[in-house]
């Protein structure tokens, strides 16, 4: 087969959704990688264009079908050269940025979590795909988080995007005016989780910038600090790590 | 200042050390970044070179000086073109490998980790530092486990790799050695972590390759399996996520 099956305009488009500005532009995203493809099609995103070899297309045939998207079948090589991956070489889909959707008020014994300047996209993967393992369903994030729909994201969050609410929202707005739900920030000061537990009602906990950790004016809104305790010296816990862990503790608390 | 202070020679030496096989030959590692060059410095690890910028020499003399380091200073630009990593500018160790020694018994109450087969060197990086900071100081590797010199596993690790001891062994020749202590295993079919404890006795903790998990000649070796209670629907949590949470446990059960 020859290497002509995508045009130089679709690579054009294809490259541009790496940057947020052409994301915004486009109101579309990139998904690659079989799972995530597979995962994605089969939820209520809208595929609009999916880039697929021969293979996925008759493997996955019902699944496309139903999902009713414009299918371009091209080749391995070709995939390759529209992809953010070196290793991405069976699929890839335009995905419809969805509509922006009201931040819920949590349920009852419900937490969230809230990200104040996280930077890194795979930290940000990374915690997408911890809070959709312990069934955490809100994610706040200040308007400086690195964006959700950054291709290096939805790679490493692994399908979890499709499962967990990611909101973009001035933080230091939205909490002033919570008299309740309570507010947790992990700090290096605070109550030890070892020795403390969350309460068994509805919580955000805020995690901040990998260098600069939680800014003053969010720290501002917190009412409960608290801390993974140390036994070793290493400086710190990456904030995917100790995200994990504090989430591994809420729910261990509060089920 | 021109750039001409590396010369092509030792060009050719930094860049070797990126690979396996020359770190062996050379009987060398490669350490970047100021944090952990300067931690490096201040360990018994013996640095054989520094290459650093006239700031670097200035600000860390007397550092430099007590290790009796041979010292080279060059530009920035210099040093990005000798490094791994795009973002180094101020400093490159050359570091002599360290001496193999022989892998130490178990404290009372100690645990260790054994990891089987990680090949992520970010994953490895990352459960090193995470060791680092729960006080864990043995990590027992199988020889296909990446190698810890790696300049990506240096870089994540933030120079924790200068406070966990980490062997590399063949680990089903270890473990029948061994009546005790107990083995335990990370698996998805074993007890919750949130309803079982550790006990408060020495132990090993396996955990597995990214994408296969422990392999059947290991599992023989396992007397307890545990596992993360998954609430959510993510298929599976990060190795390194796990180590995090699991490591979490040890310490909150038997601290």
């Amino acid at each position: 087969m020859p290497d002509t099956n995508i045009s130089k305009r679709q690579y054009k488009l294809l490259h541009s959704l790496q940057v947020k500005k052409y994301r915004k532009q486009h109101q579309a995203f990139l998904v690659e990688g079989e799972k995530s493809v597979v995962e994605t099609l089969q939820s209520a995103y809208r595929v609009s264009e999916l880039y697929c070899t021969a293979d996925f297309a008759q493997n996955y045939a019902p699944i496309i079908e139903t999902s009713a998207t414009k299918v371009l079948v091209a080749t391995a090589n070709e995939l390759k050269k529209g992809s953010h991956f070196q290793t991405n070489n069976s699929c890839l889909a335009i995905v419809q940025l969805p509509e922006p959707t009201p931040i819920a008020p949590l349920a009852q014994n419900e937490y969230a979590l809230v990200l104040d300047g996280i930077q890194d996209p795979g930290n940000l993967g990374t915690i997408v795909r911890i809070a959709d393992w312990y069934g955490i369903r809100s994610i706040l994030c200040s308007p400086d988080t690195v964006d959700v729909y950054n291709p290096k994201v939805i790679a490493s969050c692994m399908g979890s995007f499709l499962r967990v609410n990611i909101h973009y929202t001035d933080l230091e707005a939205y909490f002033p005016s919570l008299a309740a739900p309570k507010v947790y920030g992990a700090f290096l000061d605070g109550a030890n989780l070892h020795e403390w537990s969350f309460p068994k009602e509805a919580g955000y906990i805020v995690l901040g910038n990998e260098s600069k950790g939680i800014r003053a004016s969010m720290a501002s809104h917190i009412q409960q600090k608290i801390t993974i305790p140390r036994f070793g010296q290493a400086e710190s816990l990456n904030v995917a790590m100790a995200t994990a862990i504090i989430c591994d503790h809420v729910k261990k608390d509060t089920t």
